[in-house]
């Protein structure tokens, strides 16, 4: 057994073996799998890859791989950096409750780059996604909540890890470059909470994508780093956290896989608005209540979990992307839509005067017993009158997971409206069938325009 | 006035006018510039320039810009990267003392890549220039000691907005697009200490003039970030700072130029080692001492200043590259050759035998009441006689600056090793002149193999 958290870690990853992989472990990567290629197909028309690839066109390298949802095509690193943007910008990506991390972002698009320049087989390819997401997610794990909580986006900062992994597994890196990677890696890694609701929000998947498959490709050149980059006292989790357990990093390695604990959003925003949008929808039904809400809504009454107005306290949203961080439009679009979709989170959604007006009447009162995944909602009518809704499992949680055919709806709904209907249902096949395919290259290829 | 310190100093960048540069400044800024090129050229045929070149080749976009000291070009944001890396590998290039920032580092090689791609002329050349360093400072010395202290490399953090910077004003950003390009130069600001003494320490400047040129492509083309990046509650000096002091980003703007504190080392190694180096070579001399020290030689007594023995304490270096964090190998060989080189930092010297038995009788005494360019050796030796050499201001300090005459030799000490000797004198003339350049990328072509 090798000393030192990184070198532990370094060394299991490259031991592991394909076979070692419990089929359903393999099975909720292929879930993950499905959620993620739909969403990088969601984002693939946002304004942020309009305008990263306009920026980025005139730098890239040879066209090595496809762009999910898109026609131009970029060398791998490039392709990592920007189907993670895609695949992020609309937050409707997978979510590891226990830490927020988003795993598959900075993960799945780095392998599929690299299967776009070297054939991988499907089994080889989930292999290296379920490493890549139990090391990102259990160096989260050891920082979290502490690290979260000063300011950093843990998707960006844990996610290099993750992708320096995957890719080193596939580049075939021995234990000492593993564990440069992971230097490499850790060196690199960035992103600030205070750039959510603006374009550099999905940047950070998109570096942590782009700047862990380059943390492996140096490694696999020599490139030096620190050999405990993770346990130094100027390593990795000590400056980067205030609190760390670093038992964390290896308790049970190999016997639980954090990707079972994975999630799927229903809803394109923060995780911690979901159960008030399940309630505002639920209620929507139960009252019969349709648009004209503004006439005949009082006020609107939400008890939620202290993390929703801290993650998602923007009262006056003036973009889409601010929409997806505001609790109070959040509510307000479910109650007048009965959906919270892509498309309620629009700007010019987020402007309109009857939405503006139903959200300023939207109070939100902390709790401390609230679960994350639990809500009260009590709207009261201008007739005095008053309905309720307990949310006590969202639907999307661990309790209450998507179903695989709320998945395959969930994928349709994006990929419909960027790819031909026969390509999505190709595509959405092949992802189910990962596991046989001799050349993952072929979803790629399926997904781009 | 524009409110907030990331907007002041996005507004002071972007209606800064090149006649408002002091001729001293513009002077100073030469003068880094004229030890950059030469540390570029030093570092260029290092193991980690052959790494890297090889890892990223596959990867570079169109061949826009040269390396120093190399026949390859890349495209300028892998150029920049490389030659920051090149530039820094040696630990030789230029000091802010008071943040130990490396300054022209990750601002430099941006700059002569954007100017190989569109001409830049010399004087906007040397405003881009003092421009990047002033931001880099101010936002260093905002957070410093407390930020370098936590672990963080702070001229990989502090640089990533120099290149920004330096890059937004050569780019025509206006006041928007240069608070987004602070923004994303913000949310890429990493690097860890953990990383001294290996082929990453280098990468430090390197990703951040990278990253900062990307930040302000990606601003140019309307990419958004936080408009509060540096001063929000997650922002980069809470996030990444236990303490800080915002006032230092904006007092005396534009009446004070951080470049005037620049200063350049006449040894490539850690500079808190430099006085050490000093005293060594001065007593070798008054006492003249020949190359079999480890037989007369007992006991040799260092008085220092904390940090030398905090940044600098490896006790048995195994690499070049450590022995640079070494004060007792720096000691040793500065006793033996009476120089501190490039070639006294080899893997060979390193590992020698007469080296490290040299090394093995240095003792480091800290004193709070000693200054950091300071230091008291005093040497026993075995026939019962002591020497004693006390350094008051150790040369390239502030209060003793390295001379022209000793930046032309410094230049051409790495430069001839690496170019022409006819090459090295064009190359270094047209550095002093740059000033009156119509088109800087004559430097770089000059540079180049």
């Amino acid at each position: 057994m090798p000393t030192g958290f990184s070198r532990t870690l370094a060394s299991w990853v490259v031991s592991s073996r394909e076979d070692q992989i419990p089929g359903d472990v393999r099975r909720e990567a292929t879930r993950s799998l499905v959620n993620w290629v739909g969403c990088a197909l969601g984002g693939s028309q946002h304004d942020v890859m309009e305008c990263s690839i306009q920026a980025l066109s005139e730098f890239s390298g040879p066209r090595q791989a496809s762009l999910f949802g898109r026609k131009e095509r970029f060398d791998i690193l490039n392709a990592s950096l920007l189907n993670a943007i895609s695949s992020h910008v609309l937050d409707f990506d997978d979510t590891h409750l226990d830490t927020i991390i988003h795993p598959a972002g900075p993960v799945a698009p780095v392998l599929f780059a690299l299967a776009e320049r070297d054939p991988i087989d499907g089994r080889d390819f989930l292999h290296a996604l379920v490493l890549g997401v139990e090391v990102e997610c259990r160096i989260g794990m050891s920082i979290y909540p502490s690290h979260y909580d000063k300011g950093y986006h843990i998707t960006g900062t844990a996610g290099v890890f993750g992708a320096a992994v995957a890719a080193g597994k596939i580049l075939g890196l021995d234990e000492q470059q593993m564990n440069w990677a992971l230097g490499i890696a850790a060196t690199q890694s960035a992103g600030l909470r205070e750039m959510f609701g603006t374009m550099c929000k999905a940047f950070h998947p998109g570096r942590a994508a782009q700047n862990g498959l380059m943390a492996a490709i140096l490694a696999s050149k020599g490139f030096t780093s620190s050999e405990q980059s993770l346990e130094a006292p100027r390593g990795f989790t000590r400056v980067l956290s205030d609190k760390s357990d670093l038992s964390k990093l290896t308790t049970g390695l190999g016997d639980t896989f954090e990707i079972q604990r994975n999630t799927y959003k229903p809803y394109p925003c923060g995780v911690v608005i979901h159960p008030a949008i399940d309630a505002c929808i639920q209620l929507r039904r139960s009252q019969n209540l349709d648009e004209k809400l503004v006439e005949v809504i009082d006020k609107i009454e939400l008890k939620v979990h202290p993390l929703v107005l801290e993650l998602t306290g923007k009262k006056t949203p003036m973009t889409g992307l601010e929409g997806k961080f505001s609790v109070y439009h959040s509510c307000a679009i479910a109650l007048i839509q009965g959906c919270a979709g892509p498309s309620e989170y629009t700007d010019e959604i987020v402007t309109s005067p009857d939405v503006v007006a139903l959200r300023n009447r939207v109070s939100i009162i902390v709790q401390e017993d609230i679960r994350e995944d639990e809500c009260l909602l009590e709207i009261t009518f201008k007739d005095g009158r008053s309905a309720r809704c307990h949310v006590e499992h969202v639907v999307g949680s661990l309790e209450k997971p998507m179903s695989d055919t709320e998945l395959n709806e969930k994928f349709y709904s994006q990929a419909e409206a960027v790819i031909e209907s026969r390509q999505s249902k190709d595509l959405v096949a092949a992802c189910w069938e990962v596991a046989t395919l001799n050349d993952v290259s072929v979803i790629a290829k399926l997904a781009a325009r």
